[in-house]
């Protein structure tokens, strides 16, 4: 079993439920993690994710061991028959096949460059992780998804559900870098499989990519597109149409309560980090509706619901 | 149980007899820890404090998580109400409480800026992450104090307690750069706890910050003060007054055998790590009269005490 | 018991028994390392030999911690009698016993500078660790030897002896940069103690240090070294005679299944990592002679059954 996206989960209702589970017998398979070994692979930094993935591997009694590729490792190459007399010093296909037999689950955490839409979309890092390692693949991030990340904001949801059909904003918020899509896909993908009414909005040219964005309603008006919300999503993303661009630093997208006064008492979620009064105001981060917080501690749950799951299978 | 400060232990000498019968028998609580996280946040380098602080908690059958801050995380940003628009990527408002809700209790290392006595004597950083992480706090070395090496110090002093009251000397030792005061101020917050003589010396102007130094004597004359020491502590920092500065690098003040001649056959002690032949001299540190290595290996038994309490009190 | 060689084994068949043993039965001694630790120190690099050597000792049901040196640490000295006003902070003998105080086992990964012949011959890093632990000391590769993968290769060896006395080749290879003699001496200093024809083929002025290579034969013609060969190591390294220089980047020396026609269908070995296409061709490395996955995959159990020896000399 791979997790990658929310398509390696048939049933995402039932399996937010055993995340919830967990959430209260954390330690209650302890055994099945006995002498099993989780890799963590990071080409990039990570807080969250780091720890909550390594929280969740020994509440299930598994060892951890962890590569910062590029620092503590050798420069990894991913062209397929380079010659290999420049700056990476070992080549995927002889790296991820050690990984393999020494772990018996990999976890990969690869950013997009921005630089090459085909390039990012094609996921050839995790891609060949997932060939040379052949063993089950935990993202932990990839160049379009972040999988864990929306397990845990599903779960968040599922535990603040209102009792109607509730409404769920995907916002675009300002952002002084080119920042990857892949949070923003991810909870599309996954919100798109929820009993939710779902709207996107963003400035015009920030369309993403509708693989992941699917028949979720695209609204430019944010003001129109948040009355009535239940959940408000905020995150910013780079142009998905001119590929990894900066179109727009409007801060007046940037939530404040004022945003929210035609919502139904709104929660407000974020993945973080978060740029504060760039992204997303203080006065919402540190008020009585944010849930930033409580997605954060689901991730040791998102985690170990996910991490139960390929060890049953191994 | 926050453990910040000589403050947070009422019972110095009872809690100095703890960690020395832990000493004798590390593994006996071992059940303390048992599924209990600790947090490990490096905002600066560190061996002794990193390595003797995981396996104090290994030895009390704790996980350990660590974070390199800047390394493999995310640049913290410590400002309130800052518009983060430029290099810090997250807020320790956003990252202290996913620390605290991840870990049982929480370690952070984070030096002086040694630009603002302001600043620094605010304790900003170790302040914000007792604020939000909302665990118990291990100081791995604040801005203006180092207790668990203070606490190993007096546990290596008990251990060497002659039959007499002792006599403590903190003398400065030149360095070439400028360094913080911490361990410094900790030994003499410590050492004024207990039923000693404490004189500290060092040149003019390198007056401590006299919250730490208290009721000790301080004698600007190095010789003299040395006179019929019992124990002689070694330590750089730069000026208090003159904030963060360098106003002495005379070597007379590095301590050779020669300047232990009038001494009470003192043991030398030092928090390492030492500039060798710049601080001290190798006559000493290889000498029958350090105790630099039995300070080291104290810190383990040092960690474990503190966090066998915190692990009590949890 | 110190691991540096193959000269601390005194029955390398026996010893590599006991680690194919190993491989079937992984978890059969968790009792030996229950409470103890192992210190790994990173000087350098690690991608192998940093999990390998972790997961064995996980395996025996160690304890591990981890220093990356010069990183999360501090920049370690190691001239006697220096004065300590640069760039360097703390001395070995004042780190090292610190190190032997923490943990049971020490293990360091310390390259050699490839500057100056007799500085890296003295192997005055790892003799330093050695003296100054007083601890079992474990080789992660030292200036001269890199005894875990030699053990690893006599290992894959040993499974995939033929009926027949068999025929070692260790060739030289192309490489853009100075790579240093670890491997291949180490490789000549462990074959030499088995039962085998072994030849070793480079240009001229490669010539290894006759301490390892000892009675091997020299062939400059790989071609002729080639001819009936069951198993060839591939691998580069700088010039010993001018030493650390590179005297040649002769492309014919990369073997491709061209070179192999006239071998017993030779097994092609690497130490990982490698350039592909300068120092080994694509063809090989991936098509079915090729043990390099075998060989990494029998770097834990060549570093279980050292660690266990280890433990059971505790």
């Amino acid at each position: 079993m791979n997790f990658t996206s929310v398509t390696d989960i048939l049933d995402v209702e039932t399996f937010v439920q055993e995340a919830i589970a967990l959430k209260k017998t954390p330690f209650a398979f302890q055994h099945l993690g006995k002498n099993k070994t989780l890799g963590l692979v990071f080409l990039n930094p990570s807080l969250r994710t780091r720890l909550s993935t390594q929280i969740a591997a020994q509440n299930l009694g598994m060892n951890v061991v962890i590569v910062n590729a590029d620092k503590d490792s050798w420069a990894l190459e991913f062209q397929d028959g380079a010659v290999m007399d420049g700056n990476t010093v070992e080549h995927i296909r002889d790296a991820a096949p050690v990984l393999g037999s020494y772990c018996d689950i990999i976890g990969v955490r690869c950013f997009p460059g921005l630089l090459s839409k085909a390039v990012d979309d094609s996921e050839h890092i995790m891609r060949q992780f997932i060939q040379w390692t052949n063993k089950p693949y935990l993202s932990l991030e990839s160049a379009t998804l972040h999988p864990l990340q929306s397990l845990a904001d599903t779960i968040t949801m599922a535990e603040h559900r209102p009792a109607h059909r509730p409404r769920v904003v995907l916002t675009w918020a300002p952002h002084i870098k080119p920042i990857p899509h892949a949070v923003a896909n991810s909870f599309a993908e996954w919100t798109n499989r929820l009993e939710v009414d779902f709207v996107i909005t963003h400035p015009e040219g920030y369309e993403l990519n509708p693989r992941f964005s699917g028949n979720a309603r695209i609204e430019y008006n944010q003001q129109k597109a948040l009355e009535g919300a239940d959940f408000v999503y905020v995150k910013n993303w780079s142009s998905y149409a001119e590929y990894g661009k900066i179109l727009s630093q409007d801060t007046s997208w940037m939530l404040t309560n004022k945003h929210l006064e035609n919502t139904n008492n709104a929660r407000v979620m974020h993945c973080l980090p978060v740029r504060r009064n760039v992204e997303l105001s203080d006065e919402i981060l540190d008020g009585p509706y944010s849930l930033v917080q409580e997605q954060a501690k689901n991730r040791v749950f998102a985690a170990q619901a996910v991490l139960k799951r390929m060890l049953e299978n191994l």
